[in-house]
């Protein structure tokens, strides 16, 4: 037997040593998934040769990501999402069939239980910030209205926090509300202009987007998730594209079909019908769903 | 502007828009480590194409792995070491010149402070186990010996555990010493024969190799650091090559030229020479340092 016979490891058999030893492995997905994380981190390691100080340094950068970790703070969902491979998985999820509207990530602020509110209802609940009202309709690829479409949104405030971000400022279930179409797939309803705001930024991952010379913000933007029967859930959001950060998203989330425009109006009979004081801002998006087995592979 | 000139990501430009970002990173090491790094993290997504339910299955992993690591446990490290990373690092910082010992990991269980004792000692301080006399001489590439070379060496006990696993249970530093090389390079102490043990296989890592089909274990082994002024210092075991384990070492540390005979003696002559009953183990191995700066890059 020489050396490779017995499966002793080398620089140069390192991938086939080390996945060798799956052959009894759970599941054939477990096998495949392993041997291409292996190949991949060694790939990686032959590549850059990292010294063993460097080495510990990935090791200790772990280490505090996954202490940082607790049941309010995600820091390897925030690593996976500046790096990208958050909006990798969703885009390889979510591909679409034209003409039908594309998805961005989920983010970590929705809430399950938010409640259903008459159209038109004002989710902003304590009137701080910029009056705004948004409308549009729900539609499939043929562009026919979808009916009993459930609207789920939810936004920050103008100073770019969330409502479970600031428990006790904000009122519980400020600025998120879920809406349902009627026979024309119209919605719409009254918030105030987003704003906006960095991920948290005070843990590792903050610490590497600092030496990075990465800023940690995300553009301004509303969350929606539009469920409807026989159609695919759509999870997306909207941004408005005049934010300074639109082009450098952290997260990566910004496509070119999600920007909407966020028009400034001054109509003081329009704006004393939806209750607001004179100028708001006013935005139309249709949203299009696919029907379900209508996604690309 | 097209999407790729926005900057917007893409399935396709994934690679290009995340590590366009990092312009001002803090160094160019910084910069080319991420650059590596991101790009085999996305080719390994979009090889695997992870449902959202497997990446989050990943990011738990993650979390579980860096909620187990404290002072006394390194979670991490234990996942670089059954990934083969560990080795693969040590490999590329250690090529040495033909003829030098070859090294392997360092492990979690060495300590700085064992105490420097006189050729000959028995490291084994309470006893227990089958005897062994073993030594050997410190050597150059050109076959001279090393005067001076010091010889931290430390192990498990016949039950698998080092010292520092079962505080109370053995005496501190128990199966660990220091000892340094006169003129003739020569070294020699007393000890107990080795045995396989497994890692620390109650986390999160112990959980991957169970589905993996792997076994926790690695083969008998001494551990060593030897340094000597003017030559690279060795970090190294040498194996027992009748354990059950050594083709399948659970970190892949086994290397050929690791190898030492294990002999089992019946001398009672010389036995009680040792302070031995009768039957005991002998091991002779010779180690040779590479000059500094005689390393392979």
């Amino acid at each position: 037997m020489n050396a490779h016979e017995k499966g002793y490891f080398t620089e140069e058999n390192s991938v086939e040593v080390v996945t060798g030893r799956n052959a009894n492995a759970s599941s054939e997905r477990l096998k495949q998934v392993m041997e291409v994380i292996t190949r991949k981190l060694h790939e990686a390691v032959k590549e850059l040769e990292p010294t063993q100080d460097e080495w510990m340094e990935a090791i200790q950068f772990l280490t505090r990501t996954g202490h940082m970790c607790n049941e309010w703070r995600q820091e390897f969902i925030l690593l996976s999402d500046v790096l990208g491979v958050s909006m990798l998985v969703d885009a390889i999820n979510h591909r679409k069939p034209s003409g039908a509207s594309e998805s961005t990530v989920l983010g970590p602020f929705h809430v399950a239980d938010a409640p259903e509110l008459p159209m038109g209802a004002n989710i902003c609940l304590d009137r701080k910030g910029e009056d705004m009202v948004i409308g549009g309709r729900i539609l499939d690829t043929e562009g026919r209205p979808i009916a009993d479409a459930v609207i789920d949104v939810w936004q920050a405030n103008d100073e770019g926090f969330y409502d479970v971000q600031q428990k006790g400022i904000q009122p519980d279930f400020n600025l998120r509300g879920v809406f349902r179409t009627g026979e024309d797939g119209r919605y719409w309803f009254r918030a105030v202009k987003p704003k906006f705001y960095p991920i948290p930024d005070d843990g590792p991952v903050g610490q590497l987007l600092g030496s990075l010379g990465r800023h940690p913000y995300r553009p301004a933007h509303l969350h929606y998730i539009i469920r409807a029967d026989g159609y695919e859930t759509l999870t997306t959001h909207i941004f408005d594209p005049h934010d300074p950060y639109i082009h450098s998203d952290t997260v990566f989330g910004v496509k070119e079909s999600l920007l909407a425009e966020f028009e400034l109006t001054n109509d003081a009979v329009r704006a004393r019908q939806y209750g607001f004081e004179d100028r708001f801002w006013e935005v139309r998006h249709d949203f299009v769903l696919a029907r379900v087995g209508q996604l690309r592979s």
